[in-house]
């Protein structure tokens, strides 16, 4: 008999459960196992959605949903191990956002934080508190905590972006907070591009200019620089099967939010590369490549731009399909919260 | 129309989120204002649980299982809000423990951070990673986030206890680890209720003695020692309605441990005192005294022991119901979450 | 010949260095060892002043000099080895003040931090950038940098405290700052001594009243609470020869300045205790007790509120004299500035 | 009569102050007001060495004394206001350094931290750590306290370069301690230029690399990166006068060494500009242009490579002579010392 469930059909001990939960109370020992389980046992399903289906049903919506009607024309995804909660894991959710020609997503701010990793598209821009960046694919854009932001289009062409939120995290703690903005476009106080500039500053900072605030000062990590530092890696470390590089807070070194981090990773031609146990879960985008991932038991096989949940506390193992090209990925991951929190291990 | 929802009929847009359903994604649109309101909407119901009713029904568990079948004979304080999800806050669980002459609560450790606070009884010791104190009533006792701890009774009368953990949390994180000791009752390795002695130091710290671990060195917050402070405060602070007073981790200032904050008040007699919507949900356990509380729109009338569940971003009104004698409030607290990950607000 | 020392007469060098010299130039070559010595060579002299001595001395200057003309009436204690420097240490000056009943230490502020530990008298107080506290033989009152000070003998004996300041550092540092308060006595805006009921709290704080300044909120650390510290700290470790307590910043956990910290010592009757070289310095006042202390190679005996120089990297050895009385010793170290810029080291 | 000095020829008073000082006491009123100042009084003399003339007398060393006489063939600039204190400002050390063709200077390490600014010459390298870096014109090179370095040259012209420390400081806080290596030249542990291809990933770093040290693990940052920072932030600020960057640890975004901060700045074709009074000392060598500096009240004409030494608590104008090319400036400053004591101001 286990030493800590009692599952006797004693009628007596029914009576007794039956007079507790009429209580609104619950005797520990009447659970099982899964209240305190030795290891995490994640409800994420490790799961992948494929662009070329995403994409096609994101552009449908386009003639289905203007965004005045819909403030943002964004397709979450959603993991089958969380329903009817939304999430892609417990503490994240991912999506695409669609921004046709002559378009704009409102200004607005809500206290989950966000990011945006441009997927294809050229002509938008973001604005943010006050700070308008221009869009190219690859860049990555952030909209923190509580941050006013909104989207326009004046390209030619549609233009879509991953978006990576905490919000299933800030839902769970029911620290939700939302605003509209006044303007529909926010005004601008800051020079176009601002921090873009100072991004490529590198290890040099403006005197006098170390921020504050919990989130990273900069508004647009520019993809010519993410892929420059993947190259000078590369040549650096040659051999390596995976390179991983995490995008800082240059004003404290840490990660680019207090609640998300964010990373990108390059599997060399025909690498196989495994990554072990962290507790922490993320969500995968796929830049460039096609492969094969083993997230725990599952196989999942992956081309350009596809999306990938991984639960916490499984091994992934990386296989990249091609032996001349290298696979670029993007990641984002709720490993700061679980440092935050004192909870973060790997193992 | 509402901007941001699309409530029409519209067959195609039916169909429309139907196929979007089905590839596992969600319209961001076809929600409500429920995913992104403007103010948190808890689940949580203000609510009481009256300890004479409580204690009762834990007395019977007595006879109804033993330790060993329990691990821990424990009722849980569930909030009808949350169910099925174990919790009497989002965050946090409140519980009530017994231990019986002569019983062992068997070592254990468990990532969940856990701590105690002694309603009634005497006799019984719990041994944290090594160092044993004795529990007397009004002693808050720690048992932080993965430290060995077992309980055991050598007196001879009912020792109860509330226990505070952030378990809804951790299992929310799906961070939760649990392991059982190999023995019934660990080995001592300290001095008997070496932590308690030093907390009686107060503002001094033996030399070199500053411990690197996220949560307070202190095992025991004697009750001595919170009264006198209770009282001190008090003396000082004559005419106040309510003091607030917050155990602390003094090797850093901090809050007891990262994920719990603990604090003790005093209501004066007759004082009616109000505390403001704070971006943290909390528990409170009726240390002494009568009164009535008005948490957000719920009135719950309290007498001695009694414990409250109070969801964040509500306004708070305690009333003393005595004129002559002040009401002691124990209460727990998520604030340390919600400022760790830079969600903290009050408003 | 040494690898680094060139110390030829070749002229052709000489008529070099000259040159050299002479363009405000100096050669590395040309210093000795004493430019890089393997270890620290401290020019701080192992000393003690005598206090039966140093008080005829203080006062005698009552009948010198008037606190008006003096703005303090403070003997300072100048180690040999630094003249013409003024210090003890490098970076600490300790010094005898002297109110007699009557009298008015005028308020002013200044970059230096300092300290008093109250050695006889009473009736006097101290008031601290608005809050006012009364000093008894044994409290240690702090007044941070650029806190307004004042001092005022209401008693019918004269007073006398030992400062502790960081005047040397912030000297060498040529951080000076002074500034008189337009009026000789400052106003009061707190309760006299909310700060001293405040540290009786112990490891409870007032809700939300954490503070950010850099040094202790704490005003007076009062010798009741000091003695019974160590008296618990020798209960229960019963069989230490040496007892060492540090006075700490409850809000931080840290010291109580950030460039000085300040500790109390026991040492048990007939006991000999040895402290390895720490790279700081420090000065120690008997607050109680004989005895003879090895300080590097100097021998130097001792009695109740004598006062001794040690300089960094040397080891200590305390022996008391008496086989039935404990001696109590306070110091101050410079171990704060060490461990901000890095430097601090045992070995 | 000033409230503070008593300069009386009173026969008694003058008896008592020799009786003071026979007891190694000083007695505070007979300070004047040099001792507690209204402001910083430094004693270092704004001054500049000219390139030119110490250049001449570094490369006539060549020829006097050889590295392994030397250890290190350096010219100190000896501020003559603190003399015979070594210094060129109270805590800063600025020195130039010569190796010529097939020269080495051997392994070593001190608790003095240090860098060095590349001013001529292509060939060499430094290893710190076990990292070798080669070193070329406006290259900026980390050798941190305590950290094994030595230099050799394999190029064919001399290499100069210019020392910046911290020893003033480290010597005033006795704190010094040195050590030769085993070996002349220390084994490589890590590829070569590892930290200089770091660097060049600006705000990515590669994920799980973030190091612990309280100072910069980049070795070297190229002068080719320096500039470009400097011609974009110049682009992007273009009306500005004075374009100050400061070297930043991208582990934490602090600065360079926890007791030296590194800037470079970019004073624009024709412009004046004035920095205001800051309570830290700093050091500047000139880059590239010509110019004149008014230091408090000095005035000072510069041109390539001279260097100049600023007293705390000034301010300081600087003026290009030319209207068509900018003038480039390194500096470094004590200001973290200062911060890290929380006695850094501004005004």
């Amino acid at each position: 008999m286990s030493s800590t469930t009692r599952t006797t059909d004693d009628p007596e001990h029914s009576r007794y459960l039956e007079s507790v939960r009429a209580q609104h109370l619950g005797a520990l020992w009447s659970y099982g196992r899964e209240l305190l389980p030795p290891e995490p046992m994640s409800h994420v399903e490790p799961r992948i959605w494929r662009y070329t289906d995403v994409r096609a049903t994101l552009l449908d919506a386009g003639s289905v949903i203007s965004p005045e009607e819909a403030e943002r024309r964004v397709l979450l995804f959603l993991n089958p191990g969380l329903l009817p909660t939304v999430g892609t894991t417990r503490t994240l959710l991912a999506a695409l956002q669609l921004l046709l020609p002559g378009e704009i997503a409102r200004a607005h701010r809500h206290s989950p934080a966000a990011l945006r990793f441009i997927v294809e598209g050229e002509g938008a821009h973001t604005t943010v508190d006050g700070e308008r960046t221009t869009m190219a694919p690859g860049d990555l854009v952030l909209t923190p905590s509580f941050a006013w932001h909104d989207h326009e289009s004046t390209g030619d062409s549609p233009v879509i972006w991953f978006d990576g939120l905490d919000l299933p995290l800030v839902t769970a703690l029911e620290a939700m907070f939302f605003e509209l903005h006044g303007d529909r476009v926010q005004p601008l106080t800051e020079p176009v591009d601002a921090s873009k500039s100072r991004s490529r500053h590198g290890t040099l900072r403006p005197a006098g200019a170390r921020t504050a605030t919990p989130h990273s000062p900069v508004v647009n990590y520019p993809w010519e620089s993410t892929e420059r530092a993947l190259t000078a890696a590369a040549t650096m470390d040659g051999g390596a099967d995976l390179i991983s590089l995490e995008y800082t807070n240059p004003d404290d070194g840490g990660p680019v939010m207090p609640t998300i981090s964010a990373g990108v990773h390059r599997l060399a031609p025909g690498a196989n590369a495994t990554v072990g146990r962290r507790m922490a879960s993320s969500i995968v985008h796929v830049v460039r490549g096609d492969g094969t991932s083993l997230v725990g038991d599952t196989e999942l096989t992956w081309s350009e731009h596809d999306v990938i949940a991984c639960p916490p506390w499984v091994t992934i193992e990386h296989q990249n399909a091609s032996d001349s090209e290298p696979a670029i990925l993007f990641s984002i991951s709720d490993e700061p919260v679980m440092r935050a929190l004192h909870l973060y291990r790997e193992g």
